[in-house]
């Protein structure tokens, strides 16, 4: 039996470095803040562009800002002040991460002292509302592909920005709508008769009287499944003139006489180099999607609580609904993987604060491998918030049908996240480059991948890079009597051995393919790529499980409490045991899981359900969430309802039948 | 290589027996039918309100009625005509089936001749708007314990209704916020100082001018996820008289001086006979559902055909997204699983067919067996439907996230299906409550159940009852060489015997589970049921896939066009293997399949992938959904786009680089 464990030591944990700006965003950002549901989309736009304006500065969002303009020079805690006000509004944080992260957070990596000087207290006051200029209707995921030209002209000392055509118009972009004066436009830069690839400029859209400037068009993406208070537009430019200062310059140059330099040579690296200082926007999606699935499993376990259905045999009283073996199915593993992605989130935070947050030189490989941790765990929060509050929705019945209970709303506001800053597909595809990168790093050219399968504890030590608790895992791994099958099945060395154990098997077999296609079908490079994607894409899923296994076994190891460690102990069991039982088909068919094991898993997964149900308030309660933000009518009434009503039954209850 | 089919022939398989139906809603809906994006609640209330009287009756909406007030007497083609109007809006459908289904159904199955001469010709003409009131705010999954009481008084000869606390009171009822005139409202029965449970009583709440009648208390349930279009609300009943006529006295009388009487001695049985009677609202629930999922996959299918994204290497022309074999992965399961389900739903409906469209006396035993078909298609087609659409909302990028593209709007007015008309979870019980009851009446009672394991035969022959093709079926399982590793993958043959196999071994297995249960935990019966839950609800759900399987099996044997058929037969491949795919890991556990044999399958769905992959679009095109209907603005849009803009761009392409 797991003893009970008090919320709030959980809650230290779960709350981690940036303890002080959660709990600073929880004490200021009160009801006047709160989602507002069933309000029409007018509505709702007009509440955010007045709240945006009200939010406390002090509580965070603007903190990646260089000190010297009234920032904190906290990346890390600007990233967990947006997580906590997607708790609050998702098209708040939606709003304020595209002006201070996307369109501020553009103009401080991408411009320089200039631009800094001139711009950035007022982007930071929200005196200067932004927009950032970049998805085109035509592309989205190859943002390399973009058409929008700025075409450099020596004579004026001008640019020339240009939309040729519809395909090439700015899509879905956030405050251009409404409220966006200027914007930061991403473009291919053209000088001298030559290209030099996608660069970015800081672009005014609309006068201070709200009106487009001169060829610029402006238009309304119009109504959403969500996230209604934000202003999505469209932005056409009809040669519109931009001085040549507005280029935002740090990675290239364009000299008065239309001369281009830049310290990075190559078009392609110089392209990615720049997305990847604007990594805090992936960071902070899949964060925000994780506040909302905690909002919304606190709503589905609470209700789950005190809503009963169907009588037990032989007694009155009804079943509350998270005594059945097939709710808590439904709630307890989606609850231990929301656990788990937030020890992986907070190590992903710590790790984006110190590449972004020193003035250092950025290590390559360690900005590298925030990138692809970034990308990835985007990806799976973002997927899990979507089944997630989809499940937690069914699970309330017709009342999470509800607007006023607030699950229509946290479903349809995440939504877009599956897709927006990167499509999940595209992004786990990133990340598995990034693997087969780290792969051939280590072992050579392609030629040379044939010898890779023989040094298996070389891919240990150098593709399998360990996350944070690196000793404390090689130690749990070591200890693991390996594919045993005498281990424990709630081992933590087995599980960490049979997540490693996937994500290299599952990489090399990749490799293999990859060779096999290269030699057999070395006039298709398509065919070669696309005929193993669906490997490549499990690849990169298994190593961000592997990621978050052990960034959850580290966060175990932080916590003193005895019983907040027991419980988050037995909690990491049922993720690793979920995760082992929904791939339980692939691990058998490569030999890591016999048939009798894989059966154990499953009824181990069913002893932890039951072991787990009382804790079930409590480890929704960590997350301390303010009742007054979760603001859900059915939390408010179901609970004296069913008391009060018991009694009143009984009158009719007691009659004889019929 | 397979042979292009016509998309017509396949239409008309598809079409089936209701073709006739299906032809007649597609030419009189035109596009004031249309679902209007992005509308506010007050507009789709407005819009609804209207259409739901404009609709021509002879399109079958109304044609399960009594030929002699102006229906058709066939239920058949009413649950096809409901889903046809969920192909064009789904407010439109929930409020014809609130009016026509429930109200008006309850009239006719629950009442007796005067109810039906007072009432029903009113009710075909939507001038007498009504409420199916049975859903309390206390209790939506187990309907047996409402707790509204209607109490005769023989001195005054009327009943006395009442809601006697806040969780009685009728909740998320179609109709009751604004259109609803009456309503059929279901209560404890009580009189003579004995309750004889739940019964039906036809209720006027609303006066000519629309205000409450008296005592009678009417609320809004406010902003929902969707279906915007129907006015859902709550009614309370504070002892308000209801004439001794107005109970819907077929299944049970209440005598002048209070003595009651029924056809039906006991009162569970009774209240699920009556039930029985309503089992039209579950099966076109599940075909409006499966609607709405050809819509998305049609939008989805034909956006990915012309929507381009990442060069080919070697190739300026970018890919177009059904290229991509994580696409086709995401698309084309789903696409073969919804045709499965149009053919299981066919069939479900011609059962409809015949145990209501004739006066005979209903077989109990068909009955039965329509009813448990019925729930278990409902979930089965309500969860795809969620899963599908949200996929291709996916697919669809950001373009998919606004109303303009209709994805949003499928999405959220669907997605009450998986919990309204009961709770998906709760009717695969039923489901397998009817396996396991049907085991016992083949077997004897639980006592005898222990030598049931040795008649393997016997339990083929009488619990795996099989749908409609039955001699086929067993011709295909005979010829198949059982699980010999011998046999091609896709074996239709070997398919049944896994489909039957599986939910053969699942059911004697649940059985097993309970029997030992029963033994040893004998004084906990609420432990010993939920203790296997989550097996008996993969029994449910591995019954629905084998009558899927076989009902598609049917379909393609009615096929005649051999292009059509072989399309088709590739298609139901690509089924079968994908829901052996998708629970591989149990069909290992469970030696049905080697780890080689498992690892062939996924081999062979990717081979199928990129056979069908030139056919996507005719099957989406056999689906006939008039483009009018769809009304996604990127499909008016994209097509002219890329085409066009392609020429455009090569001016900037053919510039040097850098």
């Amino acid at each position: 039996m797991i003893r009970e464990a008090d919320p709030a030591r959980l809650q230290e944990v779960l709350d981690g470095r940036w303890a002080h700006i959660r709990q600073a965003v929880r004490e200021r950002l009160g009801a006047e803040f709160v989602t507002v549901p069933g309000e029409t989309g007018d509505q709702a736009r007009e509440r955010i562009s007045r709240l945006i304006r009200e939010l406390p500065t002090d509580v965070g969002v603007a903190s990646a800002f260089p000190v010297e303009y009234g920032g904190s020079g906290d990346p890390g805690g600007s990233a967990v002040a947006a997580e906590m006000l997607a708790q609050v509004d998702l098209s708040l944080m939606v709003k304020a991460g595209v002006q201070w992260g996307l369109f501020g957070g553009a103009v401080v990596a991408l411009g320089t002292a200039k631009h800094h000087e001139a711009y950035l207290r007022d982007i930071i006051s929200a005196d200067l509302m932004g927009c950032f200029a970049m998805t085109e209707t035509g592309h989205g995921s190859d943002v390399q592909q973009l058409r929008t030209t700025c075409t450099y002209d020596p004579e004026s000392g001008t640019f020339d920005l240009h939309t040729p055509h519809q395909a090439a118009r700015k899509d879905y972009i956030g405050n251009a709508a409404k409220d966006g004066r200027m914007a930061v436009v991403f473009a291919q830069l053209i000088t001298g008769g030559r290209r030099y690839g996608v660069h970015a400029w800081l672009v005014p859209i609309r006068d201070d009287q709200g009106n487009p400037m001169p060829g610029v068009t402006l238009g309304d993406a119009g109504a959403k499944a969500g996230l209604l208070g934000v202003d999505n537009g469209r932005i056409s430019f009809d040669h519109v003139t931009v001085p040549r200062e507005m280029l935002l310059d740090r990675y290239g140059q364009v000299a008065p006489d239309g001369t281009y330099t830049s310290s990075i040579e190559n078009d392609t690296r110089r392209f990615f180099t720049m997305l990847g200082t604007l990594v805090r926007g992936r960071v902070t999606v899949g964060a925000s999607a994780s506040a909302a699935t905690r909002s919304a499993l606190t709503i589905a376990v609470r209700y789950g609580d005190i809503r009963r259905q169907f009588t037990r045999p032989g007694d009155d009283r009804e079943v509350v609904l998270n005594d059945y073996l097939a709710h808590q199915r439904k709630l307890l593993p989606a609850l231990a993987t929301t656990y788990a992605y937030a020890f992986a989130q907070e190590e992903l935070v710590a790790t984006l604060a110190e590449v972004q947050g020193t003035d250092a030189e950025v290590d390559e490989h360690r900005q590298r491998e925030l990138e692809s941790r970034a990308a990835g765990l985007k990806a799976v929060q973002t997927w899990h918030a979507t089944r997630t509050i989809q499940m937690c929705r069914e699970a309330c019945g017709g009342a999470g049908y509800l607007a006023e209970n607030r699950l229509p709303g946290l479903k349809a506001d995440t939504d877009v996240f599956t897709t927006f800053e990167g499509d999940n597909t595209v992004l786990l595809q990133l990340v598995a480059k990034g693997l087969l990168t780290g792969y051939r790093d280590a072992f050579g050219s392609l030629d040379g991948w044939g010898r890779a399968t023989f040094v298996a504890e070389q891919v240990r030590e150098m593709v399998l890079e360990r996350t944070a608790a690196r000793s404390l895992i090689q130690r749990l791994v070591s200890a693991a009597p390996g594919r045993d099958e005498e281990v424990a099945v709630t081992d933590r060395g087995w599980h960490l051995t049979v997540f490693e154990d996937r994500e290299k098997h599952l990489l090399e077999g990749a490799i293999r393919r990859l060779r096999k296609g290269a030699a057999t079908k070395k006039d298709h490079p398509f065919e070669i790529f696309n005929d193993v994607q669906d490997h490549i894409l499990k690849t990169a899923a298994a190593h961000i499980d592997r990621i978050t296994l052990e960034a959850f076994v580290a966060g175990i190891d932080r916590t003193t409490d005895p019983d907040a460690r027991a419980l988050l102990s037995r909690v990491c069991d049922l993720y690793a045991l979920s995760v082992i039982e929904a791939d339980k088909g692939w691990l058998m068919e490569h030999g890591r899981l016999t048939p009798a094991r894989s059966k154990a898993v499953t009824a181990v997964v069913n002893d932890l359900l039951r072991e787990l149900r009382p804790h079930m308030r409590t480890l929704v309660d960590a997350f301390a969430i303010p009742d007054t933000w979760l603001n859900a009518a059915i939390l408010r009434e179901e609970d004296d309802r069913q008391e009060a009503t018991a009694k009143e039954d009984e009158a009719v209850r007691s009659l004889p039948v019929g």
